[in-house]
C-alpha cells in the first residue's frame, strides 16, 4: 500500500465490446449508441465501443460501422474498437477510432481456440496490421489474453509473456494490455508482473484487463494499482466473461471498480453517481440480472436511517450482527 | 505486497452462526450438526457454531444447546458461540463451548439498532462478561462491528476504534474481531487501521471479518494480510448479511477467500477441495443459490478440454476474448 498518495487512475470501459459480444440477444444499435453517448459523459478515459470482425463470427457486433459512426465523440475520450485482422482494420480506420485493439493469447491452445492462429500467425497478422495502420493517428494497443493463465495450458510462465510482450513492442505497438481472461491470477502475481513489465518497460502504457471469475478481480486490482498500474479495463454492471470457462462470471465491473479506487482515495475522473445510474438500466437493456454489487447495495458512504428505537435505548437484545 | 514469505492464515467459519442467524428458514438441527462436523474435518482454524441467545430474538438458533453438544470436537478446530449477555455465557459454558465471542459495535448508533445497548452499557456488560467466565477454560473474544464505518453514523474514526479496543482488552478479553458490519471498508483503510492496531497491540490476536457487500471483500482480506493480519473470519457459500443493508451481499465467502490465499502462496490448513464439497451442498440446505464464485468456477488450476480446432489452425476468426 501506498496509503498517502493520491493516485491518478484512468478506467476503460469495455461493455460495448466485452460485454455485448457474448450476450445471448442482440443489443438494439440504438441501445448501443444511447449507451456509448452516456458513458461518454461520465468521465471515462476510454471505450471500447465495438468490434470490426465478420458479422458472422460475432454477429452481435454486426452493426460496428453504425455504431463507431454515430456515436457522439466526447472530447477527451479515446474510443478504440477491436479488430482481428488487417481487413477489421482497414474498416474501423474509415470508420474513425481513436485506438486499434488487437489480441493474440499468451498462452498457444488459447490463441488457436480464440482466434484460430498460432500464435507466430498472430504476431505476423499484428505486423501487417502495424503497416495498414500507418498514416492513421490511431493508438495501436495489442490485448495478451491469457496472460496470467490459460483453461488450457494452466499457468502462463511470465518469461513467456516477457517475450511476447517484447515482440509486440517491437512490432510497433504503443500500448499492451495484459488479460486475466478467465480469472485465474491472484494478487501477489498482478503484483510481480506487472512490477516487472512496469521496471522493463517504464515508458509503455499497460492496461490490466481483470475477470472477476473467482472472485479476485478487485483484489487483483488493488495490488496492480499498488504496483504502479494506472489503467484498468472493466465492464458496466459486470457484463462479459469467455465462452471457453462455462459458469464463470464476468469482466471486473466498472462501477465497482471505480469505487473502491474512489473510496482508496485515487482520482478516477469519473461521476460515480452518474455511472452507477447507467449501470442500473443494463438489466432492461440485455434482458437479465447483471453482477455489479454497488449498483445494488449503493455507495460505501450511504447512509441508512435508524431504526426507531435508537435513542430510546432499552437494553433488550434483539439481533446480533458482527 | 511480500511476495516471497510463506504465510500460515486462519480461517475461521461463521456460516453457521451469522449466515443461518438470518436465513429466512429454520435450516433443521441435524442439517446443522452434520454440516459443523464436516466443516471440522477440512481444517479450519475455527467454527462459530451458533449463539445462545434467546430463542425469541433469534428464533434460527434456537437449538444452540443441542447443536453445541452434538457437534464432534475435532481435536485443534475451536467452537467458539456468540453470546449476548451474562445468562447466555453460562449457557454458552455449560455446553462447553471453547470460545466465547460478544459483539458491540464501534459506532453509537448500530450499537443501539443491533443490541439496543448504549455502548457504555455493552462495555459493562463486557465486564460481566468476564466475571462470569472466571474459572472457565473459554477464550474470551470481542467482535467490533462497524469499526470501519456504520450505516447510520456513517465512517468510524480510527481514534474511537483505538479506543474502545483498548477498554474491551482492559476489561479482560483476549481476542478481537475487526468487524467491516456492512461491507464499507476499502483496502486502504483495512491497511492503515491493521497496521495500527498491530503495532500498539503485537500480542492480541486480531481477526478480520470482512462483508463483501460492495466486492472489496477479497480485495480487504489481501491488504490485511499485507499489513499482518493473520485471521479471518469467512462465510461459507458467502451466506450472511446486515439486516440494516437491505440488497447487499453477505459475509466474505470462505472458499473464495482460501482459494485467494492459497494462490497466493499462503498455507491456510485447509483442504479446499473438500470445502468447495461442502459449500456445493449450500443450496440444497438453505433452499437457494449462494453468491460464491469459486463453487461456481472451479479452483483456478482447473483445465478445460481444447476445443477440437486447436492444434489444426485455420487462420479463420472465430471468437475473440480478452
Amino acid at each position: 500500500m501506498q496509503p498517502d498518495k493520491v493516485r491518478r487512475v484512468y478506467i476503460q470501459e469495455v461493455a460495448p465490446r466485452d460485454g455485448f459480444q457474448i450476450e445471448p440477444n442482440f443489443v438494439p444499435t440504438e441501445e448501443k449508441i444511447k449507451l456509448i453517448n452516456r458513458l461518454g459523459r461520465t468521465g471515462l478515459a476510454k471505450i471500447e465501443a465495438t468490434s470490426f470482425t465478420s458479422p458472422k463470427a460475432i454477429p452481435n457486433l454486426r452493426d460496428a460501422e453504425t455504431v463507431m459512426r454515430q456515436i457522439e465523440r466526447v472530447p477527451g475520450v479515446v474510443y478504440a474498437a477491436l479488430v482481428p485482422n488487417v481487413r477489421g482494420c482497414e474498416r474501423a480506420l474509415a470508420a474513425g477510432v481513436d485506438e486499434i485493439n488487437v489480441v493474440m493469447s499468451a498462452s498457444e491452445s488459447h490463441n488457436q481456440a480464440n482466434v484460430r492462429m498460432t500464435r507466430e500467425q498472430s504476431l505476423a497478422q499484428f505486423a501487417a496490421l502495424v503497416k495498414a495502420a500507418r498514416g492513421s493517428k490511431a493508438f495501436l494497443n495489442a490485448s495478451l489474453a491469457t496472460t496470467f493463465g490459460c483453461p488450457f495450458d494452466g499457468w502462463t510462465p511470465a518469461e513467456e509473456v516477457m517475450r511476447l510482450v517484447e515482440q509486440i513492442l517491437e512490432i510497433g505497438f504503443q500500448g499492451i494490455s495484459l488479460c486475466d481472461t478467465t480469472g485465474m491470477a491472484n494478487p501477489r502475481q498482478v503484483a510481480r508482473l506487472c512490477e516487472r513489465v512496469r521496471t522493463r518497460w517504464p515508458e509503455v502504457p499497460f492496461i490490466l484487463h481483470l475477470h472477476n471469475t473467482r472472485g479476485m478481480g478487485l483484489s487483483n486490482a488493488a495490488a496492480g494499482l499498488d504496483a504502479g498500474i494506472d489503467r484498468f479495463d472493466a465492464s458496466l454492471g459486470g457484463l462479459g466473461g469467455c465462452p471457453f470457462a462455462p459458469g464463470a462470471t464476468g469482466n471486473v465491473c466498472t462501477e465497482d471498480l471505480t469505487h473502491m479506487f474512489a473510496q482508496m482515495g485515487c482520482q478516477t475522473g469519473v461521476d460515480l453517481d452518474r455511472l452507477i445510474e447507467i449501470a442500473k438500466d443494463l438489466p432492461r437493456i440485455v434482458g437479465h440480472e447483471v453482477p455489479g454489487q454497488v449498483m445494488k447495495a449503493g455507495q460505501a458512504d450511504r447512509k441508512y436511517a435508524k431504526p426507531d428505537w435508537v435513542g430510546t435505548a432499552k437494553n433488550q437484545i434483539a439481533i446480533t450482527s458482527s
